[in-house]
């Protein structure tokens, strides 16, 4: 063979929001597997569980009891990473040991009080609630100076380390700025410099016109497998519109990031007929730290499965130590999404 | 409280070797644990099996036939990520679709007939049997001119994805370096270029100083939890000799490293009298490269358990898209590491 394919031949792609690359073996899939299977989680909770501690009327940990909530229900993390009362210091020996302290406060959102659902089985004006509470806790804990980073996000699926079934996602607010922000920062401020367009307006705009790793579109956002994705169906949702952060929303914007979780969430399950576990998670601008006006608003999707409900890719030896690697294509994962159905298998079979 | 204290208020390390700092919540091992439970592995292997396609004698997926070997043996991967007939070329749209080939080599190491070995459970002339085959690959590896990192690495346990239970290892060796190791070249550069000492030299003296994070030592090695160890009871081994590469040990340097490698997989079985999951890899310099003074030869080791055989460390949501993140601290998992007998707790229990 003399022809160089992205289809067949093993390369390396760049992320150009982190600057790292990552390497595609595309013949991979071809190997068998006699590994790990993973166990599906039963599909048969209540719509009210009494041991549920994000349940309506429930104790917590702390010994709170959880209003009689009709929409989204969020409070303080009752073990969080991050503290609030954390004294200021650093410790640094001969730039060997190197440290700082790091304040911060961790949320909990319940979606809905019902806990049996989970995002795709959601109607759009409750995906549109929890929009509307991402908005209202990112503008609040903004308001303290000391804040600078917001992370929104969510963990779907017993392998993804949820340890609570009930549709729940998370809030991690710190006095730092994190590792990927920073690195995303980085790359972004350095597009913006020469450019004077965000580097998502650029790459959006080149991935419209190619439609190879498109998945839908709507009124104001994108949804895509990026080149660069690393998980075998890993997509992104990006804003049409630049905004740095989701503070900019406006009321049509809302429902349409809404319409956009509903759809990728509904063809995440459908792919293998079953609750498609992820992490899922915003990225936009710190805060509290200058303007940042290369900052452009996105979501990541980083689901681990990769043949079925069972068996997932392994982030493990070679990606630990060496380089983060993928078998799939991107174009591959694309296509497959793209021709699902927006109806939820489950209501299918009703 | 007013002091800062690493033993109990949230922190963020700075990882030398990488530059990344992680975040530490030493507070937050009181969370309690509703989560995925993994499964544990029977352990009830035959020392033959003849499904394995690694034991002697049997078939492989491309119709070869194992010899009937007694120590190690290695062949190239049927399924490797990488291939070495790839042709050259490389991608650039607008700096935003970015790729390049990549050429490479795929290898498997059976460390041992026995199918029902692993390493802590090989004697020390069989375990020093395998680190000289892997400093003979290496070595063999390294002649092809269009090679610029070896990649020597490990996966155990079904958990980290590892497809055979048979003690077995892997080579990557490939025609780009990859991340990991081009961050790691960077930091111990720039060290080296100031000190005129290797960062890991100096890092070892001040470890062993304080005794704080020091597992064990022996001749030619030190066996350590690093200050910025993310996993929780991720370890490192360091050579006392600067050396770049696995290439330059002597016969008595290869009988020690064997030793440490026995030792800390008998304390890691040990933890939780279960057979310990990791993946594990050598760090050295890039090969075909020019000099490389700066690097300084190590070995990671990445475990995923924290609290018993069935529940892990998850590194989801926050750590995938804002910043890795630790509950247990470094010197805790170090403490309980040392204080763990030598002796395998199956040979304990016959
Ligand atoms: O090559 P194996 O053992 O089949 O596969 C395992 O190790 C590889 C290298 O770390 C990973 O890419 C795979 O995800 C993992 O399942
Ligand atoms: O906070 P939870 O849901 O108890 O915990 C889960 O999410 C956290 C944030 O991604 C991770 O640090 C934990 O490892 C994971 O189990």
């Amino acid at each position: 063979q003399e022809t160089f394919d992205l289809d067949s031949n093993p390369h390396t792609r760049l992320n150009i929001l982190t600057g790292e690359w990552i390497l595609v073996s595309p013949h991979r899939t071809k190997r068998p597997w006699q590994g790990k299977l993973e166990d599906v989680s039963p599909d048969n909770r209540p719509a009210y569980d009494e041991k549920c501690y994000l349940c309506p009327g429930n104790s917590r940990a702390d010994g709170d009891h959880n209003p009689d909530y009709k929409a989204s229900f969020v409070f303080k993390n009752d073990f969080g990473a991050l503290l609030e009362e954390t004294p200021l210091a650093s410790i640094n020996e001969d730039d060997l040991l190197v440290a700082n302290n790091q304040k911060g406060i961790c949320k909990v959102i319940s979606f809905t009080p019902k806990h049996n659902l989970t995002l795709p089985e959601m109607t759009l004006p409750e995906i549109t609630a929890v929009v509307e509470v991402w908005q209202k806790e990112f503008s609040s804990l903004a308001e303290n100076e000391w804040i600078k980073y917001i992370q929104i996000f969510e963990n779907k699926g017993e392998i993804m380390g949820c340890s609570n079934p009930h549709p729940h996602g998370q809030i991690w607010a710190q006095s730092d700025i994190p590792l990927e922000i920073a690195k995303e920062s980085d790359r972004q401020k350095a597009y913006y410099a020469v450019h004077k367009e965000s580097l998502l307006s650029a790459y959006l705009k080149l991935e419209l016109k190619k439609q190879e790793r498109i998945i839908f579109e709507n009124d104001h956002f994108v949804v895509l497998v990026p080149f660069w994705a690393v998980w075998p169906y890993e997509t992104m949702i990006v804003s049409k519109r630049h905004v740095t952060s989701i503070k900019y929303f406006n009321a049509a914007e809302k429902v349409s990031l809404a319409e956009a979780i509903q759809k990728l969430t509904i063809k995440y399950d459908n792919l293998f007929e079953t609750s498609f576990p992820y992490s899922a998670g915003m990225h936009q601008a710190p805060v509290n730290n200058g303007d940042n006006p290369e900052w452009h608003w996105h979501m990541h999707f980083y689901p681990p499965l990769l043949r079925s409900a069972t068996v997932k890719k392994f982030m493990v030896g070679y990606e630990m130590l060496a380089n983060p690697q993928r078998d799939i294509t991107p174009e591959f994962a694309a296509k497959k999404l793209r021709e699902l159905p927006v109806v939820h298998y489950k209501a299918e079979q009703k």
